[in-house]
């Protein structure tokens, strides 16, 4: 340990957050307000956990999905939100929020900073049953705002069905129950030309 | 259950809670730029107690102490933010809640709704070791905050002294090892005048 005692570089990492509530999206709010942040975006996702966590296809330890949910977003602090559809800044996405999560996590006790950015490679790795769920949570959320905000980023963006399709996918195997609602909506906005056809 | 499925059911309380992101809290982000919302708020709380809980004075489920957090806000989409400091919004702050809590987790499948609600009362009440450190956790956030926004809060509505020390009296017992902490944001503020005297 530094010359901070323990509490003070935990309040360090908690001050240093509150500029995840700067990170827009570009997800629209349902009332299509303004884009939604990515601090509040993280907790609309734990609380979709702990509602949804009864439809994961595999039990979930449902503590660790909401772990995870709340931390992953903390690197766009440093690294911004990439927007899902755009190819060539997803290229350089991984680098770029390594160095971030090196920077963030590196702000707590060490052992604690491992311990949450375990969570945050856990989540980004989708090879636990957790970690699947908390993506597939993650795919639906700016789906169900989507379909509110007339369309949102899809229309923005000129975004195709095969595009949207497959960025739902990991929701049919994780969260099936919740399948046949993303196929609705996908097809709803296709019919109003909110998603383009391929 | 009515016509609805559980799902839609479950959707319908998930797409409804979006609007506390837009119910804004008197307390300034740590950059001062704009006001704090509650969804944003939550989260942030929901983060630092994942961090914190460790300074409990007595043992917590923090897996409850989350979930309280996550939903401890919600019945303001209907009931507004009430400045801790405002006396007589605070008189019928009670009544009002309860009927928005009535309303929104209602949403919910029933036995769902009276789990989510059950953490709301819970919260509340601060008659549990969570509760408690939930409600500690609840107060030292906005001091945290105004602490790095100039006194923010504080300043606007002429706060004093006395006022910020018994809001911030349950961290005293329920998160000692930030009382410290607590006390050296107060004084400080009070030598900028930022805190008024009593």
């Amino acid at each position: 340990m530094s010359e901070l005692t323990r509490v003070e570089h935990q309040l360090a990492f908690l001050l240093e957050i509150d500029r995840l509530k700067g990170v827009l999206r570009q997800t629209l709010l349902c009332d299509g307000s303004r884009h939604e942040n990515s601090a509040e975006h993280s907790w609309h996702l734990a609380l979709m956990a702990v509602v949804l966590a009864e439809h994961a296809a595999e039990p979930v330890d449902v503590t660790r999905v909401i772990g995870m949910l709340l931390v992953h977003d903390v690197v766009e602090i440093d690294a911004g939100d990439t927007f899902a559809y755009d190819t060539s800044a997803n290229a350089d996405r991984a680098a770029r929020e390594r160095q971030a999560a090196d920077r963030i996590f590196g702000l707590l006790p060490p052992e604690q900073g491992r311990e949450l950015r375990a969570l945050w490679e856990e989540f980004e790795a989708r090879e636990t049953a957790e970690a699947r769920a908390a993506n597939a949570l993650d795919r639906l959320q700016p789906l169900l705002l989507n379909d509110r905000a007339r369309g949102g980023s899809w229309r923005t963006h000129g975004v195709r069905r095969s595009q949207v399709l497959q960025r739902m996918e990991p929701i049919r195997t994780a969260l099936p129950t919740l399948w046949p609602t993303v196929e609705r909506i996908v097809t709803h906005h296709c019919g109003l030309g909110q998603i383009l056809a391929d």
